[in-house]
């Protein structure tokens, strides 16, 4: 109760600062006209419309006139008017998108709050008087619709925020700037990992080489763990013919997530959602008795699906995914222990990602339609409830937050500035083997249906290595790394000698790379840090002639010279470590 | 010249065989109508219009009586008729086929071939009597459209072979014997590489485990390789806006071959023919200096194209398939020494599949319409002659042969059974780079225009596999192999020991499986065998006390006794050996 008190007080501050900030616009910009302005998550924003955009100075002028109007110390006062008083008060002032809020009201009276020389149709709350608000900063300017509806006016949104101390103030800001610090999108362009561009178009994602290097290791990794751990491979296309998604129910359900079909030889052909319908006609090209459940089949499976432009962000929404996607296919004894294996699976590999922090959440039936039997959803839950128990992992229950298919596992990780992200999913599905009617023969010799759990356990790719990017500020650790180690010669002499070098690490399997341009040693070194590599092995006479390298890390430690074999183990260690010590 | 007069020879036999072939169905089935009846590579065939199919039983009918009639004697009778003459015979006797094909003709004269009592309308020329058609054979029944056109009748063909003596025949039934072991689409099934179904779309390839198992050694090798090799990887999205084929052309010259376009907010996207257009994406987001070239950019990119279902044939012929796609962008001066390194690597990698026998075909410039200044297309088709010199291999002039935008290598691969396979290619662009205006800085400051290579080395994964398939007639070697060892117990006294040793292979990273059914021995041999499993280890009490296992090879070689550790060593030395010796 009293965090959520404590939340209220936080939006009233909030809220008002942003009626303060209005003011303050109307004031330095007589021509404004003012839309809406709530209090969000971590701070508010208000919207304005105003012929010319306001620039980085702009807010500053505004911020400056904030901290007069607010140490005027004007009380909130608020009154009551007649929607025709009301009406007649903005129409004077020519404030259409307030007019437009009044005649949506269905309420008799409408209530104002006034501060200073300020008047705002509002609902309140506010602060007593304008003095409370001290310790606020704006921070942005961005363009947003007027009611979100990209077929009416633009407007500028300038957000803000505001904090009842100045310490807590300036704890945020140090977090926004570690968290722009560590944008993906901007690491991603400096460290030359992946673009996205109108021309291709929006969501899609051109991952370049230092990126696909990463991408591969990551992939190498998660097969190999996965052909470890008793799935198999199997490839699918990335287009399918409509009466798969049909059967799938997906054109019923999900057809606004669906790109437009394309007919071929008279038939309709979608560009896949999810992987699902082709593995289940793998599964059905053959028979398969008791004895041959578990399948466990894994693809990393490149799906479509469409999200209004407005909503991309970088890597972590984005229109076309690598799904690392794999089906159960099992026999109901076989239940509890394959939900159990697979989230142990599925912490092992988040682990050896650098994840060690999770939330875990259990989603249990709807309480309206669903399909499935009851018996199967008590005991898939159940599965789900142990295994988790059986991790010695708490988890909160999302109460009837299931799919209408079946229970699932959601598992959030938690970056390096304690953010989660929701990447892993074990999901049950009552509704597919039903609609394909996939059987297995029994131990009787009938025919049953087996139970199927999809689940992914980085989620997309796409995201998962944007989280990642913000995770490891672009500092990857070494396994991961695109370029693990930097050779650098101080002069053309060493030159040959280095390349020797190269050779060695490349056939070591170690990812190396020779700046042999002609610049200072400082400037090289200056360089692979802001890159991130991780070891930097320099050479100069002294190293050529005693065949070794002077090995430096990202962190500015030198480790000294050391003889090539040597070195090679030492990566080879270091890497290995990576790998096994979570 | 004598080569060809053979052939006009067997050309004639076989049209010949063909008119026994009428005559004889004629006979035995009179309500049958004749259609068409030509000569073609290794056979003949002749369509017939008949409500009931043909039965194999039927084939067996017809050869007994072709052989009567042959041994008959008939001269070929040829005589000439007025086209009035000719209609007025043929609808006596109901062959609205023959009707047709007259009143197409425009001479006023046409020629009858007289048999027997068979009568045909025929240009000629035939052999002189029917006593010379001894050695043949019907070989298959299938559908065909009246004219290839599928509005119109559907007639039944039958296919038949024939040769001058009998060995040829014979050795032409061997291989076709051979042939239809080997057919990728038979193995494909037997062995669980592979399917292909109406429901997913034709033309589609459905990955199954063994086949992704096999997909997915190729595939890292294949990257391993082109690593090492100074490629770096890249990776792209399947779905691109219209924008990208206007500019590449491919909407222009190649709209065809693609799919209709999908609607993405009011924007046309294309599921992508090629992935060039991605490549020269991720090249224009960034400047390029002459230092940096050149640049081998590689991606395993999957690409969809529009093929008429009449011609789509297993693997061979698809829709979907993925290329092993790389674009090599390079400067004037470093021209020769690419061609010279991508053509010794393809030609290392086809090695590595265990193909050593190949045809080389230059395709220099179309005498026609073709984009390129006179001097790059000399330098171009002059490093690539001088490539396949320096390799000392002998090449085949395409004289104009090249596509319209550059010269290229093509290479086509001899099978087990010496059949050609086009996969790699090797080809220059003049065309992109001047479309998407591609430039680097050169050594002035100027910006200068760089060249590029499209190459594929396999050509289609899909495609390739499939040969691989019937190279190997499914007995794939050691390193490709899904499965490595097969482990299999005499008694269920040795399962728990036959599990401790399959889990020491599959940590040493063997592909192993346990056959723990309760079977004789000699029948998991004998399955074993059948699915061309490389190695079997065959465990009873005495392996179990003396903690080894007894070696079969699927050739049938009993290699005895070895601790489970040297097998071990076996089994990584021979798939070594694999990729080493060639």
């Amino acid at each position: 109760m009293n965090e959520k008190n404590n939340q209220n007080e936080l939006d009233i501050l909030r809220h008002s600062t942003a009626h303060i900030m209005a003011a303050a616009v109307v004031e330095l910009f007589p021509e404004t006209k003012v839309a809406i302005g709530p209090s969000i998550e971590d701070g508010f924003y208000y919207d304005f419309d105003r012929p010319t955009p306001f620039t980085p100075e702009d807010l500053e002028k505004i911020e400056k006139k904030m901290k007069e109007i607010a140490k005027g110390n004007h009380p909130f006062i608020c009154s009551e008017k007649s929607k025709d008083e009301a009406l007649k008060y903005f129409k004077e002032k020519g404030e259409k998108y307030k007019i437009e809020l009044i005649q949506e009201i269905p309420d008799e009276k409408v209530t104002f709050y006034q501060s200073g020389s300020f008047t705002d149709l509002c609902r309140g709350p506010h602060v007593k008087y304008s003095s409370k608000i001290k310790h606020f900063k704006l921070l942005s300017i961005a363009g947003a619709y007027w009611r979100g509806d990209e077929k009416r006016e633009q407007l500028q949104r300038i957000y803000g925020t505001v904090f009842p101390t100045k310490e807590e103030l300036e704890q945020y800001l140090l977090k926004l700037e570690e968290i722009k610090k560590r944008d993906h999108r901007k690491l991603g362009k400096e460290l030359g990992l992946f673009s996205v561009n109108e021309q291709v178009g929006p969501g899609l994602v051109l991952w370049h080489p230092k990126g696909a290097r990463i991408r591969h290791e990551i992939e190498s990794f998660w097969i190999s763990q996965h052909l470890k751990n008793g799935y198999e491979l199997i490839n699918t296309p990335h287009i399918g013919r409509s009466n798969l998604w049909e059967t799938s129910g997906h054109l019923e359900f999900y057809k606004d997530f669906m790109y437009a079909p394309m007919q071929i030889d008279e038939q309709d052909y979608y560009v896949k959602p999810m992987n699902c319908p082709f593995h289940i006609m793998i599964y059905k090209s053959s028979l398969y008795s008791y004895k041959d459940l578990p399948l466990r089949w894994a693809e990393l499976g490149t799906v479509y699906r469409y999200e209004k432009s407005g909503v991309l962000h970088g890597l972590l929404r984005v229109r076309g995914f690598t799904q690392d996607d794999a089906h159960i296919i099992c026999r109901p004894d076989q239940l509890d222990q394959e939900v159990r294996k697979v989230l142990r699976f599925c912490l092992s590999i988040l682990n050896s990602f650098g994840f060690k922090d999770f939330k875990m959440y259990l989603a249990n039936k709807p309480k309206e339609k669903a399909v499935g039997e009851e018996k199967d959803w008590k005991d898939a839950t159940k599965a789900l409830e142990e295994a988790i128990k059986s991790e010695g992992l708490e988890c909160a229950i999302d109460e009837g937050g299931g799919a209408f298919y079946g229970p699932k596992i959601d598992i959030k990780i938690k970056d390096a500035l304690k953010r989660e992200w929701q990447c892993s999913t074990i999901q049950f599905d009552f509704n597919i083997p039903e609609r394909f009617n996939m059987t297995y023969v029994d131990k009787s010799g009938k025919k049953a249906r087996p139970y199927m759990i999809h689940r992914a356990l980085m989620g997309s790719l796409e995201r998962f290595f944007g989280v990642l990017v913000e995770h490891y500020a672009g500092a990857f650790p070494l396994w991961l790394a695109p370029v693990q180690v930097q050779i650098m010669n101080i002069t053309e002499k060493q030159e040959d000698y280095c390349r020797e070098v190269l050779q060695k690490l490349i056939e070591s399997g170690i990812r190396a790379e020779f700046d042999s341009r002609n610049e200072k040693i400082g400037l090289k070194i200056r360089e692979a840090t802001l890159r991130k590599e991780p070891y930097m092995a320099v050479v100069g006479d002294k190293e050529k002639e005693s065949g070794t390298v002077s090995v430096r890390t990202r962190k500015g430690n030198d480790l000294g010279q050391h003889k090539i074999g040597d070195f090679i183990k030492l990566i080879k260690e270091e890497t290995k470590k990576d790998l096994t010590i979570k």
